[in-house]
Protein backbone atom coordinates (compact mmCIF):
# COMPACT_ATOMS: atom_id res chain seq x y z
CA UNK A 1 0.00 0.00 0.00
CA UNK A 2 2.74 2.23 0.84
CA UNK A 3 4.24 1.55 -2.34
CA UNK A 4 1.50 2.18 -4.23
CA UNK A 5 0.72 5.75 -2.16
CA UNK A 6 4.59 6.31 -3.22
CA UNK A 7 4.18 5.64 -6.94
CA UNK A 8 0.79 7.86 -6.95
CA UNK A 9 2.67 10.31 -5.31
CA UNK A 10 5.25 10.28 -7.87
CA UNK A 11 3.03 10.59 -10.42
CA UNK A 12 1.24 13.74 -8.93
CA UNK A 13 4.43 15.31 -8.50
CA UNK A 14 5.38 14.76 -12.07
CA UNK A 15 1.72 16.57 -13.20
CA UNK A 16 3.03 19.34 -10.80
CA UNK A 17 6.46 19.39 -12.61
CA UNK A 18 5.12 18.70 -16.08
CA UNK A 19 3.06 21.98 -15.04
CA UNK A 20 6.14 24.66 -14.03
CA UNK A 21 8.09 22.93 -16.89
CA UNK A 22 5.37 24.41 -19.32
CA UNK A 23 4.78 27.45 -17.61
CA UNK A 24 8.60 28.24 -18.39
CA UNK A 25 7.73 28.41 -22.56
CA UNK A 26 4.60 31.07 -23.48
CA UNK A 27 1.63 30.52 -21.33
CA UNK A 28 -1.01 30.43 -24.35
CA UNK A 29 -0.04 28.53 -27.18
CA UNK A 30 -3.72 27.36 -27.66
CA UNK A 31 -4.15 27.95 -31.11
CA UNK A 32 -6.98 26.08 -31.98
CA UNK A 33 -8.46 28.18 -28.47
CA UNK A 34 -12.19 29.04 -29.27
CA UNK A 35 -13.74 32.63 -28.73
CA UNK A 36 -14.05 33.39 -25.10
CA UNK A 37 -16.84 36.38 -26.86
CA UNK A 38 -17.70 36.88 -30.56
CA UNK A 39 -19.85 39.66 -31.96
CA UNK A 40 -20.82 40.05 -35.21
CA UNK A 41 -21.87 44.04 -36.96
CA UNK A 42 -21.85 45.51 -39.81
CA UNK A 43 -20.77 49.29 -40.64
CA UNK A 44 -21.68 51.99 -43.19
CA UNK A 45 -19.41 54.20 -44.56
CA UNK A 46 -20.23 57.02 -46.40
CA UNK A 47 -17.42 59.55 -48.03
CA UNK A 48 -17.67 63.36 -48.33
CA UNK A 49 -17.97 63.63 -51.80
CA UNK A 50 -18.42 67.87 -51.76
CA UNK A 51 -21.68 67.48 -52.12
CA UNK A 52 -23.06 65.54 -49.42
CA UNK A 53 -22.33 67.25 -46.51
CA UNK A 54 -25.11 65.85 -44.42
CA UNK A 55 -25.50 62.28 -44.75
CA UNK A 56 -21.70 61.88 -45.44
CA UNK A 57 -19.77 60.02 -42.06
CA UNK A 58 -16.24 60.02 -43.49
CA UNK A 59 -14.24 63.05 -45.02
CA UNK A 60 -10.48 62.93 -46.83
CA UNK A 61 -7.87 65.11 -44.64
CA UNK A 62 -5.18 64.03 -46.31
CA UNK A 63 -3.65 63.69 -49.80
CA UNK A 64 -0.82 62.75 -51.71
CA UNK A 65 0.81 65.69 -53.64
CA UNK A 66 -1.31 64.54 -56.96
CA UNK A 67 -4.25 64.61 -54.75
CA UNK A 68 -7.11 66.56 -53.27
CA UNK A 69 -9.69 66.59 -50.51
CA UNK A 70 -13.10 65.88 -52.24
CA UNK A 71 -11.88 63.20 -54.33
CA UNK A 72 -10.05 59.91 -53.71
CA UNK A 73 -6.71 60.18 -55.33
CA UNK A 74 -5.48 58.39 -58.41
CA UNK A 75 -2.65 55.20 -57.69
CA UNK A 76 -5.46 53.26 -56.00
CA UNK A 77 -5.95 56.46 -54.19
CA UNK A 78 -2.34 55.59 -52.04
CA UNK A 79 -2.25 58.18 -49.94
CA UNK A 80 -5.43 59.18 -49.02
CA UNK A 81 -6.36 59.46 -45.06
CA UNK A 82 -9.91 59.71 -44.49
CA UNK A 83 -11.39 59.90 -40.76
CA UNK A 84 -14.51 58.22 -39.94
CA UNK A 85 -17.10 58.27 -37.72
CA UNK A 86 -19.41 55.36 -38.82
CA UNK A 87 -22.57 54.03 -37.52
CA UNK A 88 -22.94 50.68 -36.10
CA UNK A 89 -25.52 48.00 -37.27
CA UNK A 90 -26.79 44.88 -36.48
CA UNK A 91 -27.62 43.98 -40.06
CA UNK A 92 -26.71 45.19 -43.52
CA UNK A 93 -29.62 48.09 -43.19
CA UNK A 94 -28.20 51.29 -43.73
CA UNK A 95 -31.28 53.23 -41.55
CA UNK A 96 -31.57 50.16 -39.02
CA UNK A 97 -30.83 52.18 -35.22
CA UNK A 98 -27.28 52.26 -34.99
CA UNK A 99 -25.67 50.44 -31.97
CA UNK A 100 -22.47 52.45 -31.56
CA UNK A 101 -20.23 54.15 -34.03
CA UNK A 102 -16.78 53.04 -35.48
CA UNK A 103 -14.29 56.18 -35.09
CA UNK A 104 -11.06 56.56 -36.49
CA UNK A 105 -9.04 56.67 -39.66
CA UNK A 106 -8.07 54.49 -43.14
CA UNK A 107 -5.46 55.82 -44.57
CA UNK A 108 -4.82 53.80 -48.64
CA UNK A 109 -1.42 52.85 -48.37
CA UNK A 110 -0.47 51.02 -51.86
CA UNK A 111 -0.02 52.32 -55.23
CA UNK A 112 -0.86 49.21 -57.36
CA UNK A 113 -3.85 47.98 -55.56
CA UNK A 114 -6.61 48.96 -52.96
CA UNK A 115 -5.24 48.28 -49.66
CA UNK A 116 -5.68 50.23 -46.43
CA UNK A 117 -4.10 50.79 -42.98
CA UNK A 118 -6.72 51.09 -39.62
CA UNK A 119 -6.60 52.39 -36.41
CA UNK A 120 -10.25 52.98 -35.02
CA UNK A 121 -12.30 51.82 -32.27
CA UNK A 122 -16.30 50.53 -31.93
CA UNK A 123 -17.67 52.78 -29.32
CA UNK A 124 -20.99 51.77 -27.68
CA UNK A 125 -22.93 53.39 -25.38
CA UNK A 126 -26.20 51.29 -24.63
CA UNK A 127 -27.98 49.23 -22.55
CA UNK A 128 -26.41 45.90 -24.81
CA UNK A 129 -22.69 46.90 -24.73
CA UNK A 130 -21.13 50.02 -22.82
CA UNK A 131 -17.05 50.31 -23.52
CA UNK A 132 -14.71 50.48 -26.63
CA UNK A 133 -13.14 47.51 -28.84
CA UNK A 134 -9.75 49.29 -30.62
CA UNK A 135 -8.42 47.70 -33.30
CA UNK A 136 -5.19 48.11 -35.25
CA UNK A 137 -4.20 46.49 -38.71
CA UNK A 138 -3.64 46.05 -42.31
CA UNK A 139 -6.75 45.46 -44.61
CA UNK A 140 -5.75 44.54 -48.05
CA UNK A 141 -9.54 45.51 -49.15
CA UNK A 142 -9.48 43.29 -52.14
CA UNK A 143 -9.16 40.32 -50.42
CA UNK A 144 -12.77 38.07 -49.52
CA UNK A 145 -11.70 38.35 -46.16
CA UNK A 146 -8.74 39.79 -44.25
CA UNK A 147 -7.87 39.94 -40.17
CA UNK A 148 -6.72 42.55 -38.47
CA UNK A 149 -5.89 42.94 -34.67
CA UNK A 150 -8.06 44.03 -31.85
CA UNK A 151 -5.54 45.71 -29.40
CA UNK A 152 -7.17 46.80 -26.66
CA UNK A 153 -10.65 47.37 -24.85
CA UNK A 154 -12.19 49.33 -22.36
CA UNK A 155 -15.75 49.00 -20.41
CA UNK A 156 -17.61 46.01 -21.05
CA UNK A 157 -14.65 44.92 -23.30
CA UNK A 158 -12.01 45.76 -20.75
CA UNK A 159 -8.73 44.39 -21.45
CA UNK A 160 -9.81 42.37 -24.41
CA UNK A 161 -7.49 41.06 -27.34
CA UNK A 162 -8.41 39.25 -30.51
CA UNK A 163 -9.02 38.80 -33.93
CA UNK A 164 -11.33 40.79 -36.51
CA UNK A 165 -12.06 39.38 -39.61
CA UNK A 166 -13.37 42.33 -42.27
CA UNK A 167 -15.22 41.45 -45.03
CA UNK A 168 -16.89 44.09 -47.79
CA UNK A 169 -20.62 43.38 -47.65
CA UNK A 170 -21.64 46.31 -50.60
CA UNK A 171 -20.14 49.22 -52.44
CA UNK A 172 -21.19 52.06 -54.25
CA UNK A 173 -18.91 53.59 -56.59
CA UNK A 174 -15.99 55.83 -54.13
CA UNK A 175 -19.22 57.07 -51.65
CA UNK A 176 -20.44 54.11 -50.34
CA UNK A 177 -19.43 50.79 -48.48
CA UNK A 178 -20.66 48.32 -46.12
CA UNK A 179 -18.29 46.30 -43.96
CA UNK A 180 -19.40 42.74 -42.04
CA UNK A 181 -17.21 42.52 -39.03
CA UNK A 182 -16.53 38.86 -37.11
CA UNK A 183 -15.30 40.02 -33.88
CA UNK A 184 -13.31 37.12 -31.83
CA UNK A 185 -12.02 37.60 -28.70
CA UNK A 186 -9.33 35.55 -27.50
CA UNK A 187 -8.74 36.99 -24.16
CA UNK A 188 -11.35 38.13 -22.07
CA UNK A 189 -11.06 39.62 -18.45
CA UNK B 1 -1.86 5.62 7.61
CA UNK B 2 -1.50 4.58 4.18
CA UNK B 3 -5.20 4.93 3.61
CA UNK B 4 -5.32 8.32 4.88
CA UNK B 5 -2.37 8.88 2.55
CA UNK B 6 -4.16 8.19 -0.58
CA UNK B 7 -7.22 10.13 0.33
CA UNK B 8 -4.52 13.06 0.91
CA UNK B 9 -3.25 12.03 -2.75
CA UNK B 10 -6.48 11.94 -4.40
CA UNK B 11 -7.07 15.32 -3.20
CA UNK B 12 -3.52 16.49 -4.53
CA UNK B 13 -4.70 15.11 -7.87
CA UNK B 14 -8.09 16.60 -7.67
CA UNK B 15 -6.36 20.30 -7.18
CA UNK B 16 -4.30 19.45 -10.53
CA UNK B 17 -6.55 18.35 -12.14
CA UNK B 18 -8.57 21.38 -11.32
CA UNK B 19 -6.10 23.78 -12.58
CA UNK B 20 -5.34 21.88 -15.39
CA UNK B 21 -9.14 21.95 -16.47
CA UNK B 22 -9.78 25.87 -15.52
CA UNK B 23 -6.17 26.44 -17.68
CA UNK B 24 -8.37 25.26 -20.72
CA UNK B 25 -10.57 28.74 -20.37
CA UNK B 26 -8.67 32.04 -20.61
CA UNK B 27 -5.96 32.35 -18.15
CA UNK B 28 -6.89 35.89 -17.12
CA UNK B 29 -10.31 36.13 -16.50
CA UNK B 30 -10.86 38.01 -13.09
CA UNK B 31 -12.17 41.15 -13.55
CA UNK B 32 -11.35 42.44 -10.15
CA UNK B 33 -7.96 42.29 -10.19
CA UNK B 34 -6.01 45.26 -9.12
CA UNK B 35 -3.43 47.00 -11.51
CA UNK B 36 0.26 45.45 -11.06
CA UNK B 37 0.96 49.36 -11.71
CA UNK B 38 -0.16 52.76 -11.25
CA UNK B 39 1.13 56.34 -13.17
CA UNK B 40 -0.34 59.73 -12.80
CA UNK B 41 0.62 62.38 -14.65
CA UNK B 42 -0.48 65.68 -16.43
CA UNK B 43 0.35 66.66 -20.03
CA UNK B 44 0.09 69.91 -22.05
CA UNK B 45 -0.96 70.54 -25.32
CA UNK B 46 -0.38 74.07 -27.15
CA UNK B 47 -1.77 74.20 -30.47
CA UNK B 48 -0.28 76.23 -33.45
CA UNK B 49 -2.39 79.09 -34.44
CA UNK B 50 -0.18 81.01 -36.89
CA UNK B 51 1.06 82.92 -33.91
CA UNK B 52 2.65 81.09 -31.75
CA UNK B 53 5.23 79.11 -33.32
CA UNK B 54 7.96 79.27 -30.55
CA UNK B 55 5.29 77.69 -27.71
CA UNK B 56 3.07 75.25 -29.45
CA UNK B 57 3.62 71.99 -28.97
CA UNK B 58 0.85 70.73 -31.42
CA UNK B 59 0.16 71.28 -35.31
CA UNK B 60 -2.89 70.59 -37.03
CA UNK B 61 -1.72 68.43 -40.28
CA UNK B 62 -4.87 66.96 -41.95
CA UNK B 63 -8.41 69.06 -42.09
CA UNK B 64 -11.42 68.26 -44.38
CA UNK B 65 -12.32 70.01 -47.52
CA UNK B 66 -13.76 72.79 -45.08
CA UNK B 67 -10.64 73.70 -43.27
CA UNK B 68 -7.45 75.24 -42.76
CA UNK B 69 -4.06 73.92 -41.05
CA UNK B 70 -4.47 77.39 -38.17
CA UNK B 71 -7.35 76.65 -37.32
CA UNK B 72 -9.83 74.14 -36.24
CA UNK B 73 -12.55 73.39 -38.73
CA UNK B 74 -16.16 73.56 -38.22
CA UNK B 75 -18.47 70.60 -37.01
CA UNK B 76 -16.85 69.87 -33.83
CA UNK B 77 -13.26 70.10 -35.83
CA UNK B 78 -14.39 66.91 -37.65
CA UNK B 79 -11.07 65.59 -40.00
CA UNK B 80 -8.42 67.39 -38.18
CA UNK B 81 -5.26 65.94 -37.44
CA UNK B 82 -3.21 67.34 -35.08
CA UNK B 83 0.15 65.91 -34.13
CA UNK B 84 2.12 66.80 -30.78
CA UNK B 85 4.86 66.39 -28.81
CA UNK B 86 3.38 67.86 -24.92
CA UNK B 87 5.59 67.76 -21.89
CA UNK B 88 4.63 65.40 -19.15
CA UNK B 89 4.44 67.02 -15.64
CA UNK B 90 3.86 65.48 -12.53
CA UNK B 91 1.67 68.19 -11.34
CA UNK B 92 -0.61 70.38 -13.03
CA UNK B 93 1.80 73.14 -13.68
CA UNK B 94 2.68 73.30 -17.02
CA UNK B 95 5.82 75.19 -16.23
CA UNK B 96 6.79 72.33 -13.63
CA UNK B 97 9.92 69.86 -15.28
CA UNK B 98 8.88 68.02 -17.24
CA UNK B 99 9.35 63.85 -16.30
CA UNK B 100 8.73 62.56 -20.43
CA UNK B 101 7.35 63.34 -23.17
CA UNK B 102 3.77 62.87 -24.48
CA UNK B 103 4.24 62.37 -28.23
CA UNK B 104 1.67 60.92 -31.30
CA UNK B 105 -1.48 62.41 -33.09
CA UNK B 106 -5.20 62.71 -32.03
CA UNK B 107 -8.18 63.17 -35.10
CA UNK B 108 -11.79 64.92 -34.56
CA UNK B 109 -13.53 62.31 -35.74
CA UNK B 110 -17.07 63.33 -35.31
CA UNK B 111 -19.45 65.75 -36.71
CA UNK B 112 -22.42 66.76 -34.01
CA UNK B 113 -19.54 66.85 -30.74
CA UNK B 114 -16.25 67.14 -30.01
CA UNK B 115 -14.62 63.20 -30.26
CA UNK B 116 -11.22 62.39 -30.88
CA UNK B 117 -8.99 59.04 -31.93
CA UNK B 118 -5.63 58.76 -30.03
CA UNK B 119 -2.00 57.13 -30.99
CA UNK B 120 0.93 58.11 -29.04
CA UNK B 121 3.46 57.23 -26.48
CA UNK B 122 4.40 58.35 -23.43
CA UNK B 123 8.45 58.39 -23.16
CA UNK B 124 10.32 58.91 -20.60
CA UNK B 125 14.04 58.98 -20.45
CA UNK B 126 14.76 59.56 -16.90
CA UNK B 127 16.23 57.80 -13.51
CA UNK B 128 13.02 57.10 -12.69
CA UNK B 129 11.61 55.75 -15.61
CA UNK B 130 12.91 54.77 -19.01
CA UNK B 131 11.00 53.29 -22.02
CA UNK B 132 7.67 53.90 -23.32
CA UNK B 133 3.57 53.29 -22.80
CA UNK B 134 2.01 52.99 -26.09
CA UNK B 135 -1.62 53.90 -26.31
CA UNK B 136 -4.66 53.91 -28.11
CA UNK B 137 -8.26 54.01 -28.60
CA UNK B 138 -11.13 56.30 -28.70
CA UNK B 139 -11.12 59.98 -26.53
CA UNK B 140 -14.91 60.94 -26.50
CA UNK B 141 -13.74 64.04 -24.41
CA UNK B 142 -16.74 65.91 -23.47
CA UNK B 143 -17.19 63.19 -20.80
CA UNK B 144 -15.27 63.77 -17.23
CA UNK B 145 -13.76 60.92 -17.78
CA UNK B 146 -12.99 58.60 -20.67
CA UNK B 147 -10.92 55.22 -20.91
CA UNK B 148 -8.28 54.37 -23.74
CA UNK B 149 -5.97 51.14 -24.04
CA UNK B 150 -2.45 50.86 -22.88
CA UNK B 151 -1.37 48.02 -26.21
CA UNK B 152 1.99 47.92 -25.27
CA UNK B 153 5.44 49.14 -23.59
CA UNK B 154 9.12 48.91 -23.77
CA UNK B 155 12.28 49.38 -21.29
CA UNK B 156 11.01 49.94 -17.87
CA UNK B 157 7.10 49.09 -19.13
CA UNK B 158 8.49 46.30 -21.05
CA UNK B 159 5.23 44.41 -22.47
CA UNK B 160 3.07 45.87 -20.78
CA UNK B 161 -1.26 46.15 -20.74
CA UNK B 162 -3.47 48.36 -18.97
CA UNK B 163 -6.11 51.41 -19.32
CA UNK B 164 -5.60 55.24 -19.24
CA UNK B 165 -8.16 57.11 -17.42
CA UNK B 166 -8.22 60.20 -19.17
CA UNK B 167 -10.15 63.42 -17.64
CA UNK B 168 -9.71 67.51 -18.96
CA UNK B 169 -8.10 69.04 -16.32
CA UNK B 170 -8.28 72.42 -17.81
CA UNK B 171 -8.65 74.40 -21.34
CA UNK B 172 -8.43 77.99 -22.55
CA UNK B 173 -10.34 77.80 -25.86
CA UNK B 174 -8.97 76.52 -28.91
CA UNK B 175 -5.26 76.99 -27.54
CA UNK B 176 -4.47 75.00 -24.59
CA UNK B 177 -5.39 71.97 -23.26
CA UNK B 178 -4.25 69.89 -20.18
CA UNK B 179 -5.47 66.01 -19.75
CA UNK B 180 -5.02 64.16 -16.58
CA UNK B 181 -4.01 60.79 -16.90
CA UNK B 182 -4.22 57.45 -14.63
CA UNK B 183 -3.04 55.06 -15.93
CA UNK B 184 -3.51 51.32 -14.54
CA UNK B 185 -1.32 48.41 -16.02
CA UNK B 186 -2.82 44.75 -15.10
CA UNK B 187 0.05 43.10 -16.98
CA UNK B 188 3.87 44.07 -16.00
CA UNK B 189 6.25 41.78 -17.09
CA UNK C 1 6.93 4.77 5.02
CA UNK C 2 3.83 6.41 6.04
CA UNK C 3 5.34 9.25 7.55
CA UNK C 4 7.82 9.94 4.72
CA UNK C 5 4.58 9.39 2.38
CA UNK C 6 2.72 11.85 3.82
CA UNK C 7 5.84 14.65 4.06
CA UNK C 8 6.37 14.12 0.15
CA UNK C 9 2.31 14.19 0.22
CA UNK C 10 2.46 17.61 1.82
CA UNK C 11 5.23 18.45 -0.56
CA UNK C 12 3.33 18.24 -3.68
CA UNK C 13 0.44 20.39 -1.79
CA UNK C 14 2.48 23.10 -1.19
CA UNK C 15 3.93 23.12 -4.96
CA UNK C 16 0.40 23.11 -5.55
CA UNK C 17 -0.51 25.85 -3.33
CA UNK C 18 2.55 27.64 -4.18
CA UNK C 19 1.15 27.67 -7.84
CA UNK C 20 -2.15 28.57 -6.72
CA UNK C 21 -1.02 31.66 -4.53
CA UNK C 22 1.41 32.78 -7.54
CA UNK C 23 -1.12 32.45 -10.44
CA UNK C 24 -3.47 35.76 -8.31
CA UNK C 25 -0.85 37.48 -9.25
CA UNK C 26 -0.39 38.96 -13.05
CA UNK C 27 1.05 35.79 -14.65
CA UNK C 28 3.51 36.78 -16.75
CA UNK C 29 6.28 38.71 -14.98
CA UNK C 30 9.21 37.00 -15.85
CA UNK C 31 11.48 39.97 -17.49
CA UNK C 32 14.20 37.76 -18.53
CA UNK C 33 11.49 35.05 -20.50
CA UNK C 34 13.67 34.33 -24.10
CA UNK C 35 11.47 35.57 -27.58
CA UNK C 36 9.01 32.61 -28.49
CA UNK C 37 10.24 33.80 -32.10
CA UNK C 38 12.74 35.98 -33.50
CA UNK C 39 12.36 37.74 -36.81
CA UNK C 40 14.63 39.45 -38.61
CA UNK C 41 14.77 41.79 -41.45
CA UNK C 42 15.10 45.13 -43.47
CA UNK C 43 12.64 47.52 -45.43
CA UNK C 44 13.17 50.07 -47.41
CA UNK C 45 11.75 53.56 -47.85
CA UNK C 46 11.89 55.70 -50.71
CA UNK C 47 9.84 59.39 -50.24
CA UNK C 48 8.33 60.90 -53.05
CA UNK C 49 9.49 64.34 -53.81
CA UNK C 50 7.64 65.36 -57.23
CA UNK C 51 10.34 63.67 -59.56
CA UNK C 52 10.70 59.84 -58.42
CA UNK C 53 6.85 58.98 -58.60
CA UNK C 54 7.97 55.68 -60.32
CA UNK C 55 10.52 54.42 -57.75
CA UNK C 56 9.12 56.05 -54.82
CA UNK C 57 7.10 54.06 -51.40
CA UNK C 58 6.50 56.56 -49.73
CA UNK C 59 4.50 59.86 -49.75
CA UNK C 60 3.68 63.11 -47.50
CA UNK C 61 -0.19 63.35 -47.04
CA UNK C 62 -0.27 65.90 -44.55
CA UNK C 63 2.12 68.74 -43.21
CA UNK C 64 2.23 71.32 -40.67
CA UNK C 65 1.03 75.01 -42.07
CA UNK C 66 4.97 75.74 -42.98
CA UNK C 67 5.29 72.98 -45.10
CA UNK C 68 3.96 71.36 -48.41
CA UNK C 69 3.37 67.58 -49.88
CA UNK C 70 6.57 67.20 -51.73
CA UNK C 71 9.18 68.42 -49.04
CA UNK C 72 9.87 67.16 -45.65
CA UNK C 73 9.33 70.78 -43.24
CA UNK C 74 11.79 72.74 -41.93
CA UNK C 75 11.48 71.86 -37.87
CA UNK C 76 12.82 68.17 -38.16
CA UNK C 77 9.82 67.82 -40.14
CA UNK C 78 7.27 68.23 -36.93
CA UNK C 79 3.84 67.78 -38.48
CA UNK C 80 4.82 65.79 -41.43
CA UNK C 81 2.53 62.59 -42.05
CA UNK C 82 4.05 60.00 -44.31
CA UNK C 83 2.37 56.85 -45.55
CA UNK C 84 3.96 53.85 -46.86
CA UNK C 85 4.44 50.97 -48.73
CA UNK C 86 8.09 49.83 -48.26
CA UNK C 87 9.26 46.08 -49.56
CA UNK C 88 10.72 44.05 -46.89
CA UNK C 89 14.03 42.08 -48.01
CA UNK C 90 16.44 39.66 -45.44
CA UNK C 91 19.46 41.35 -46.21
CA UNK C 92 20.34 44.90 -46.25
CA UNK C 93 19.79 44.56 -50.83
CA UNK C 94 16.91 47.18 -51.83
CA UNK C 95 17.03 45.16 -54.90
CA UNK C 96 16.68 41.45 -53.70
CA UNK C 97 13.25 39.99 -53.57
CA UNK C 98 10.55 41.02 -51.22
CA UNK C 99 9.45 38.91 -48.65
CA UNK C 100 6.65 40.81 -47.52
CA UNK C 101 5.77 44.71 -47.11
CA UNK C 102 5.43 47.46 -44.60
CA UNK C 103 2.62 49.44 -44.67
CA UNK C 104 1.25 52.33 -42.55
CA UNK C 105 2.36 55.59 -41.79
CA UNK C 106 4.80 57.50 -39.71
CA UNK C 107 4.48 61.02 -38.26
CA UNK C 108 7.31 63.21 -37.30
CA UNK C 109 6.26 65.15 -34.17
CA UNK C 110 9.25 67.06 -32.53
CA UNK C 111 10.10 70.39 -33.33
CA UNK C 112 13.80 70.17 -32.07
CA UNK C 113 15.34 66.21 -33.30
CA UNK C 114 14.39 63.98 -35.67
CA UNK C 115 11.55 62.09 -33.87
CA UNK C 116 8.46 59.83 -35.12
CA UNK C 117 5.50 58.09 -34.41
CA UNK C 118 4.89 54.82 -36.09
CA UNK C 119 1.47 52.44 -36.92
CA UNK C 120 2.16 49.83 -39.28
CA UNK C 121 1.91 46.31 -40.33
CA UNK C 122 4.66 43.93 -41.80
CA UNK C 123 2.41 41.87 -44.28
CA UNK C 124 3.38 38.15 -45.48
CA UNK C 125 1.87 36.21 -47.90
CA UNK C 126 4.38 33.57 -48.88
CA UNK C 127 5.06 29.94 -48.20
CA UNK C 128 7.37 31.34 -45.76
CA UNK C 129 5.28 33.21 -43.47
CA UNK C 130 1.31 33.96 -44.04
CA UNK C 131 -0.24 36.19 -41.98
CA UNK C 132 0.51 40.12 -40.28
CA UNK C 133 2.34 41.63 -37.60
CA UNK C 134 0.84 45.17 -36.46
CA UNK C 135 2.89 47.69 -34.72
CA UNK C 136 2.72 50.89 -32.76
CA UNK C 137 5.11 53.23 -31.27
CA UNK C 138 7.45 55.76 -30.68
CA UNK C 139 10.67 55.88 -32.33
CA UNK C 140 13.17 58.69 -31.72
CA UNK C 141 15.62 58.05 -34.70
CA UNK C 142 18.21 59.60 -33.79
CA UNK C 143 19.07 56.61 -31.38
CA UNK C 144 21.06 53.98 -32.60
CA UNK C 145 18.20 51.92 -31.40
CA UNK C 146 14.73 52.24 -30.28
CA UNK C 147 12.04 49.67 -29.01
CA UNK C 148 7.96 49.72 -30.68
CA UNK C 149 5.56 46.98 -29.34
CA UNK C 150 4.04 44.65 -31.61
CA UNK C 151 0.24 44.77 -30.24
CA UNK C 152 -1.10 42.32 -32.17
CA UNK C 153 -1.06 39.71 -35.32
CA UNK C 154 -2.95 37.66 -37.65
CA UNK C 155 -2.51 34.59 -39.35
CA UNK C 156 0.79 32.74 -38.48
CA UNK C 157 1.48 35.58 -36.08
CA UNK C 158 -2.36 34.79 -34.44
CA UNK C 159 -2.54 37.06 -31.13
CA UNK C 160 1.27 37.40 -30.78
CA UNK C 161 2.94 40.37 -28.54
CA UNK C 162 6.14 41.79 -28.27
CA UNK C 163 8.93 44.34 -29.07
CA UNK C 164 10.56 45.13 -32.25
CA UNK C 165 13.75 46.89 -31.91
CA UNK C 166 15.01 49.40 -34.94
CA UNK C 167 18.01 50.72 -36.22
CA UNK C 168 18.87 52.99 -39.12
CA UNK C 169 20.86 50.47 -41.45
CA UNK C 170 21.52 53.55 -43.89
CA UNK C 171 20.27 56.97 -45.45
CA UNK C 172 20.98 58.82 -48.09
CA UNK C 173 19.28 62.34 -48.16
CA UNK C 174 15.72 63.20 -47.01
CA UNK C 175 14.71 60.19 -50.37
CA UNK C 176 16.20 56.87 -48.96
CA UNK C 177 16.33 55.48 -45.85
CA UNK C 178 16.93 51.67 -44.47
CA UNK C 179 15.57 50.52 -41.58
CA UNK C 180 16.61 46.79 -39.49
CA UNK C 181 14.21 45.19 -37.65
CA UNK C 182 14.84 43.05 -34.91
CA UNK C 183 11.52 41.31 -33.97
CA UNK C 184 11.57 39.54 -30.63
CA UNK C 185 7.94 37.81 -29.68
CA UNK C 186 7.08 36.96 -26.56
CA UNK C 187 3.51 35.73 -26.80
CA UNK C 188 3.28 33.34 -29.67
CA UNK C 189 -0.43 31.32 -29.71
Amino acid sequence: MAGKARSSLLSALFLVLLFFGSSASPPRTLRARRPCKRLLFYFHDILYNGHNSKNATSAIVGSPAWGNLTKLAGQSHFGNVVVFDDPITMDNNLHSTPVGRAQGFYIYDKKDIFTAWLGFSFVFNSTEHNGSINFAGADPLMNKTRDISVVGGTGDFFMTRGVATLSTDAFEGEVYFRLFVDIKLYECW
